[in-house]
């Protein structure tokens, strides 16, 4: 594996370059302002792999487009090996928290902070850059490499699973491996094995149609930041579980055989450390780990009602809104939970208030195999890298494209990647270390090594 | 009076354009980035005054400066009426819910809307225009007039408070008059005798010191949105009363006899029904009306936490705030209550959390005597002008300099106005109907009459 060591080191400043070029591109997906950012980040990509030698195509959506790339050198009856990646980035807000542009990368002590340094632009930039070495350092390969790069990982993905079922010819593969995930710790690399789903919810509750004067009408009106306020508390016990009834119906309740192949006793709050957290919190009996891998939950992810600015405004505000998302887990399905949600706090709130709710992206949770070949051809290639023994882990967060890229492209999977949560996926100063780039870079190329022989 | 008519009939296009001019200015108090705007509009009010034959004086503060003006024509030992009203006006937001510009006045079907339109600078400027026609059309006057016109009554007065010791010679005066108030209805003429007192508080609480993925820490990490959500529902029971221990303790127990003067059986709820609000609720036994004059509240004037813009960002919030402020009643002290709101809410927060809380302006509700000189004099003015019973209310709004004001000048007092809840104070789209605007140019005019023999 020197050779792809060297071409690193002989490459090191041309594929920072490149790698920066691409984190400057605000391509954050849930804003409309951004569309043609987004769009132009997508563009690029594809010129910068069609520069390379991959076959390319740009596959229109119903939101933003998804990069496809090949490498069909295999020829059709060679294995092939299909990478999920995503281009698209999370809001930037609150912006006055970073010390720099999240779009205009900065190197400090070792890290490159930006808005998608690890999430997912790192990541899956050190994967592209595996599979151009890969292509430069070989001519003949016994298998293929197709890549699927898509604009809306952080919505929910709905535009790519629309075209699925259309796509799923050129999605065809042995293997799917999306490089998307944390390691269990510093020097401590793994495969993650589970996701869990997701289900969004936002509510707004309006009395009055303007904010009204808190003394004149202050003792008459029903105040919505309260009745939104006294709905919500009633969602979730004092142990943290979830009190709407129904919640916790479909949950799968594992088997300690089941549970067997995945490292336990993670200190998962160490995870919190560089943020200075010092609440927490798991679901009733449930230990913090458990509550992150093997259990849902219902969040606050955003909430708003009256006047935030400086100083003081004493209305009643004509309105309240929340932003809810659960975290789903093996059996429970996405829609039933979130109407069940939407349902209990709409049956809470006050009469005469005007509710509206909207239900966003679904995606069912997920255990994988945990004796698949991708999975050990993964475990190994980690192992050689970091030099340290590879776990098998499962995981809180949610990919909601997965299971039906799974289906489309008819493979084994594996969920992997270098990100720690000191990167501050999804927060201000998001972060990846050089280091753990040229690790991630070398990782795969162990794993798309001809001499592992997939089938 | 035809000769008060007669003047406002040959000066009122003079008078509008000066009325529209003290509108243009942005006095908002409670933000910094005004302050130069509400002093020019101070200074705009020292110059137009002085020019109508009034001694003024700028007073400096320890915030925005307040405004004093007279006409000693009585002499030494004629009576002296003061006026208190304000120039201050509250903040504009949510903008995109005016119709037009709030600080460019509009007229639309015979009503002026601009921020200020009635609260207070359209009750302000009819007063100071009846001044105006007074000394216009009398030299001799058996009284004195003083104007206190102050910049602050939006963000609690703590200026004007601070130098009324001061200024008590200035201010000296045998009845008090302020103009910041509403009838109890169309064309039903009120004055009004009672105010609620004020506490206002923020807080905010903060667990990690950034916004974090909801899918790597949910189920980990305490939410500061939810914990702040739980803690602030348990403040008050279904029935609208506050749950706090003690929050009720001081609150005086009125007897029958006392609460006789005032009109009972108002439709309070009739104010709300321009605003489409629908959902009502006093506090437990109380009816409306009792909940808004003789009893406390706790409203949550604003709450922000993590994201609201548009989609879905699905983060756990680094922290979550909320802006509260309680009206207070007879013998409530406003240190004590919003403290105990205050230590309500931390002692119900989880542990861990980093915790700030803010105490903001204080003042005592106050009912006044009923049966005083300058009440009467002003109820057998609008009875005049109106041709209707004027009618004696209490009120649930809160000016907190009134009874330092009543002390520093040592008269008594009446609270008055032409408003209706309808002009939407403190909300988008504030207006006043130009009609309403001469009857209480009217008012003041009879009020002010020589022939009422102030003593």
């Amino acid at each position: 594996m020197e050779r792809f060591q060297k071409w690193f080191d002989d490459h090191r400043q041309e594929v920072l370059e490149n790698f920066f070029t691409f984190l400057k591109f605000p391509s954050i997906s849930t804003d409309q302002a951004y569309q043609g950012d987004v769009r132009r980040c997508a563009e690029w990509l594809i010129e910068f792999l069609g520069a390379r030698g991959l076959e390319t195509e740009l596959w229109e959506t119903s939101g933003h487009p998804t990069v496809f790339a090949q490498a069909l050198r295999g020829g059709a009856d060679a294995p092939t090996i299909l990478f999920y990646l995503h281009y698209d980035v999370q809001p930037v807000v609150p912006l006055e928290e970073w010390k720099s542009d999240p779009f205009e990368p900065e190197v400090r002590e070792g890290k490159v902070y930006a808005r998608g340094a690890i999430d997912n632009k790192g990541q899956c930039f050190y994967t592209l850059t595996a599979v151009q070495a890969l292509l430069e350092l070989m001519d003949d390969l016994p298998f293929n490499i197709k890549l699927c790069i898509e604009g809306e990982e952080e919505i929910g993905s709905s535009g790519l699973a629309g075209i699925l079922e259309e796509k799923k010819e050129a999605l065809a593969a042995d293997h799917l491996i999306v490089v998307d995930f944390d390691m269990a710790g510093e020097d401590r690399p793994s495969v993650t094995l589970g996701l869990r789903g997701i289900a969004t919810l936002n509510i707004e509750c309006r009395n009055a149609n303007a904010d009204l004067h808190s003394g004149s009408f202050g003792g008459i009106l029903v105040n919505p930041a309260r009745a939104l306020t006294e709905a919500l508390a009633k969602c979730w016990d004092a142990s943290g579980r979830v009190t709407i009834p129904g919640f916790y119906d479909e949950v799968k309740d594992f088997s300690e055989e089941e549970l067997k192949p995945f490292e336990w006793g993670l200190d998962v709050k160490s995870g919190a450390k560089p943020f200075d957290a010092h609440a927490f919190q798991g679901e009733g009996k449930f230990s913090l780990q458990e509550s992150n891998w093997i259990r849902p939950t219902l969040e606050v992810n955003g909430m708003e009602s009256g006047y935030t600015g400086d100083g003081v405004k004493t209305i009643i505000p004509s309105k309240a809104m929340v932003k809810l998302s659960c975290r789903l887990v093996p059996n429970q399905d996405p829609d039933r939970t979130i109407k069940l949600v939407a349902e209990f706090i709409k049956k809470n709130l006050p009469d005469g208030l005007v509710v509206k709710t909207e239900m966003g992206h679904g995606a069912r949770g997920l255990i994988l195999p945990a004796e698949s070949k991708v999975a050990k051809i993964a475990s190994k290639a980690y192992e050689d890298v970091f030099g340290k023994p590879c776990i098998k882990i499962l995981g809180g967060i949610s990919i909601p494209i997965v299971i039906s890229l799974m289906k489309a492209c008819g493979g084994d999977a594996a969920l992997i990647g270098v990100g720690l949560p000191e990167d501050g996926m999804h927060s201000p100063n998001e972060s990846f270390s050089l280091k753990r780039f040229e690790q991630g870079f070398l990782s795969i190329a162990r794993i798309i090594a001809p001499e592992n022989g997939y089938e």
